[in-house]
């Protein structure tokens, strides 16, 4: 009996089978050999998500390595469609993508989708979208791109310099090919008809390949870009697709913002941290000490060591140590959630530190920067 | 047996009754008591388009009357879809708006989308659709408007300020209405889906009643706008709309730049409006001289007289005697005809002379002037 799972741009049900989903989406597998290319050109170094696995599937990865080797170079893409506070989720292409600039010290653009999210959701204004936007961004700067290489743009704002090239995608684009990869209907709006080509749009924001590092549930928007890139005088995107953070309550689905105790957000303080990791993380320890001393715990389902291995312990010894310990029934799952509770608030207590500073960054990121102010002379064809 | 006539943003065929599409398209005739209300409000002076009702249909013409009366003032916008070469009939909601403007001394502005005829045309360019637009903008320019009071924009470059506007409008739209309104199909494209979102946004660049000069066969964005505009804090927007000014080859249809025959342009020298007008202008006349002078022409189908009515004989009894002659047979085609070429022909010469003025007004009129300059500061929400 298969495992039933979903996973779409707007949902991401049931627990993932992420070959199958390589098979399904038709992306490749990250291999051994690519990776071990790709730590050749970073000076020996492999990002614990590359190591783990947790950027599990790609296409076009191998073809922006060799471009990066031939001299032809490549930019990052990644994007973000702002929500009323971030959880750690939302993370993770951000850290991955910081990371790939630091090594390739290449361009990187942020789209931050303010209109999309508005056009989405009956409920919301654009004055709350635009807001959470602001918000979003100081999270994202908090991460630590580079200011004379990134640009984080919100669509309502550089509409103007990506509109050209926004209409040459669209005219490629019909409603029927749309509704299909996006499950629209008939009664849906025109705007958010039309918004996969501002999500596209940046793909071709220079004419080299473009990189992008996302959740795997993007996947589709990639294909229509790869479909019609080459007859706008554009390369395919490339992609490098991440896993999803399980959700505290569980290793199915993904973290939702409108579940709050699926999540830990990045505002959430030390006490409210460790209540909701004790009360809500998934455990995959035994019921009592005594049959979890006899047994083990099943580190595979059980989210605060999932935590730790996508995220916040990339030691790999200590991770190894702790897989060992928790599966022999050595370390309690109270002990584990400890060890996890005391990474997250460290994490969250630097994040919240480089968060403050980010409010004097935001101008740099967005219009006085290197690049950024590069990219508001550009229209873009 | 009833005459057979379309009419819609996209096509007009048949010969079309004008009663009836005030019917069908629930819209107002605009009365002699109304005419003779605007008459008082501009000193005495009715336009000859208003006068021999070229001008015969609104939508709140009358509340538009009375906000001016009151001191709210109004404001007015129309458009145009740029193509290769404007020709005469082209020039009729222009030339009406800046006669508006003269008398109430509003606001104009007018929309070039050069986006949409990019989009709805799978062989045009973006390049060419935007050297068209500078061209038709020299003509619009040509018909005279207050530089201090009007704004010529293009979508490809508004679009910055008017994002907001449209994508709370696109809200509000679904593709079901969008596609009946407008005969869209499944395989349409995502980018000429959204663009009525653009085509309502001007409404709403005042908290004004707005005004649009227009051909009635614009008029189901109208009624989209109607149905929405309230409901974003903005008034339905009124209208005033014209009939067509009849093609050349006959009293059907409406002008088409893809049958140079049946239409003047404004570049036609001389020399070829005076062949088009001899070999294509429908004639009302009798087969030969002798049953001419017998029975007369009728000037209802002959479009040489109605040009002459709609656009280029203003002196109302020099119109009548032309009629009279016409109809008793004194006056034959060709002298008829002769007339409108001289008409013609002074008109065109008159408007390359301003044509060649406009060159050096482009800046004021999109970007400089003072109404311009203070449209580029503002962000339509």
């Amino acid at each position: 009996m298969p495992d039933e799972f979903t996973v779409t741009p707007w949902e991401v049900k049931g627990k993932v089978d992420y070959d199958k989903l390589i098979i399904q989406f038709g992306t490749q597998k990250i291999t051994e050999e690519l990776k071990h290319k790709i730590k050749n050109l970073t000076g020996g170094e492999l990002h614990v998500m590359l190591r783990r696995n947790i950027f599990f599937s790609h296409r076009d990865l191998d073809l922006v390595i060799e471009d990066y080797e031939k001299g032809k170079g490549f930019f990052l893409y990644t994007g973000r469609a702002p929500s009323l506070g971030m959880h750690i989720g939302h993370l993770i292409p951000f850290i991955f993508t910081k990371w790939l600039q630091d090594k390739f010290k290449v361009n990187v653009y942020i789209e931050v989708t303010d209109d999309e999210k508005f056009l989405r959701n009956q409920e919301y204004t654009l004055d709350q979208t635009r807001s959470w936007a602001y918000d979003n961004i100081l999270d994202i700067i908090a991460v630590g791109f580079d200011p004379d290489r990134t640009f984080i743009f919100q669509d309502t704002e550089y509409i103007r310099n990506m509109y050209p090239i926004a209409i040459k995608i669209a005219k490629k684009l019909t409603f029927s090919e749309i509704r299909a990869t996006f499950g629209l209907e008939m009664s849906s709006n025109i705007g958010i008809i039309f918004y996969p080509a501002l999500q596209i749009a940046p793909t071709m924001f220079e004419k080299k390949r473009c990189l992008i590092p996302a959740g795997i549930d993007q996947d589709p928007y990639w294909r229509l870009q790869r479909d019609i890139a080459e007859s706008l005088g554009y390369y395919k995107a490339a992609q490098i697709h991440s896993k999803f953070l399980p959700p505290l309550t569980g290793p199915e689905g993904k973290m939702s913002s409108s579940n709050p105790e699926t999540a830990i957000y990045l505002s959430d303080d030390p006490k409210t941290v460790e209540k909701k990791i004790m009360k809500y993380a998934f455990s995959g320890g035994q019921p009592t000490i005594e049959l979890h001393r006899k047994y083990g715990g099943n580190p595979e389902i059980d989210v605060a060591f999932q935590w730790l291995y996508y995220f916040f312990e990339e030691d790999d010894n200590k991770i190894k140590k702790i897989e060992e310990d928790y599966r022999s029934g050595k370390m309690l799952t109270g002990e584990l959630k400890q060890i996890l509770i005391e990474k997250l608030n460290d994490f969250l207590e630097e994040h919240r530190r480089k968060r403050e500073e980010a409010k004097e960054l935001v101008h740099v990121f967005k219009y006085d920067g290197k690049l950024a102010s590069e990219m508001w002379q550009k229209v873009h064809e």
